[in-house]
C-alpha cells in the first residue's frame, strides 16, 4: 500500500468522507443530528461497531448542547479525557472539564471506605454546584454511584455520556442509565473509553 | 443485568481472567510473552480484534523491557498517551515520557512548512541524546517521518510501538516499519490509538 499525499489541514476531512462512504457500503444511515458524534467515535477507534452500538435518549443531543452552550462544566473519570477534550473550546462557552480521580484526598477516602476512586470522584462531582455533564470513559462504579445517589434522592445528573469500556458490570452499569429518565449518550455493550469520552465531548462542543 | 459486587483491587484481575477465557474459547492462543501486552490493549478497548492483529518483531519484546531497565524515554504523539502512561513507575527505570505535540514552537514550525505537527515533534525528539521506545497512538505522519529519517541516514529509532488509528495512510505507515529491521510492536490494519498505545507502554512497564 502506498502513502498517499493529504495536506495535514484535510486528513480530518479525508477519513470522515471514508467514514461516510464506508457507512453506505454497509446500509447504515445515520439520524442526522447523531452522525457527527457517532462518526467521531468511529474516527478515534477505527471501529464501525460504533455505528450500532450507540444509543441517544431522545431530544438527549440538544439538551447536551444546551447545557455547554450554557457554561456546564464537564466532569470525567479519567484523566486521559481529561486530557482528549478540547477544553478551550469548551472555556469559550463558560465550562470547564474537572477529573478528581488522581487527587489525593480522593484516593485516600476510597481505600478507606474500600469504594473505588470514581465512586468518591463523582460525589465530588455532585457538590460542583453548577450544571455537570458526566463523560464517564472507565468506570463503571462511576455510573454505579452516580445512580444510586440518584435512588436516594441525594443527586440528579443532568446529563449523562456512558462509555465506561471493560468486562466486570460495564454492561449493567450501562443498563441503568438505558432504563432512567436521565439524558444520555451511551455505548451498549462492552466497548468504550477514555478516547470515546472524548471524542463525544469533543463532537457536541464541535457543533456549536 | 444484574451488578456483581467485586472488590476495587480485584476489578482488573478478574478482567483479565474473562479476556483469558473468551480467548480461549475462541480457541487463541497467545504466545506467553506476548499474552499480557495483547490482553491489555483487549482490556482497554474490549475489542478482540487485536488478538488477530497484533505484532511483534522477533526478540521486540525483549528488546523493548531492556531498553526500559535501562532507562530509555518514551516519546509519544499525543498528550492523551502521555497522559496514560505510567510515568511514576517508568521513573524507577531512569525514563521519562514526553509529547511534544502542544508546544506552541511546534505548531509554528508545523504550520510554516506545511507539515503536520507530528512530523517535527519526531524530528525533534530525534535530537534527545538517549534511547528512546517511540509509541504513536494517532499520527501515522509521525511513523513516515521517522521512516524517512532512516532512510536518509539521519536517524534510526531504537524501537516503535506503532498504533496510530485511522484512514489516511495508517495502514501504509505501518506497512513500512512491519517491513524494515526495527524492532516493533505495532498493530497491523486501521486500529490503534493513545489509549492503545499507553496500555503497550504499561503492559510492559508493569511486566518488569
Amino acid at each position: 500500500m502506498k502513502i498517499e499525499f493529504v495536506l495535514p489541514s484535510e486528513i480530518e476531512k479525508r477519513s470522515f468522507e471514508i467514514i461516510s462512504q464506508e457507512l453506505e457500503q454497509r446500509g447504515v444511515t445515520l439520524p442526522p443530528d447523531e452522525a457527527p458524534i457517532t462518526m467521531r467515535t468511529i474516527h478515534t477507534s477505527a471501529d464501525f461497531d460504533y455505528a450500532d452500538t450507540m444509543r441517544y435518549s431522545k431530544g438527549g443531543i440538544e439538551k447536551a448542547k444546551e447545557l455547554i452552550r450554557n457554561g456546564a462544566d464537564i466532569v470525567t473519570d479519567t484523566n486521559m479525557a481529561l486530557s482528549g477534550i478540547n477544553k478551550k473550546r469548551l472555556a469559550c462557552f463558560g465550562g470547564q472539564v474537572h477529573c478528581f480521580m488522581a487527587d489525593e484526598e480522593v484516593a485516600a477516602e476510597a481505600k478507606e471506605r474500600q469504594v473505588t476512586r470514581a465512586t468518591v470522584s463523582m460525589e465530588r462531582a455532585a457538590k460542583l454546584g453548577k450544571p455537570v455533564i458526566f463523560a464517564i470513559g472507565n468506570a463503571p462504579t462511576a455510573l454505579i454511584s452516580l445512580y444510586e445517589m440518584m435512588e436516594a434522592g441525594i443527586f440528579t445528573p443532568e446529563f449523562v455520556i456512558g462509555v465506561p469500556v471493560g468486562f466486570v458490570n460495564v454492561v449493567a452499569a450501562k443498563e441503568l442509565f438505558l432504563n432512567s429518565d436521565v439524558p444520555y449518550i451511551i455505548n451498549e455493550g462492552r466497548k468504550g473509553g477514555s478516547n470515546i469520552a472524548a471524542a463525544i465531548c469533543n463532537a457536541l462542543i464541535y457543533s456549536l
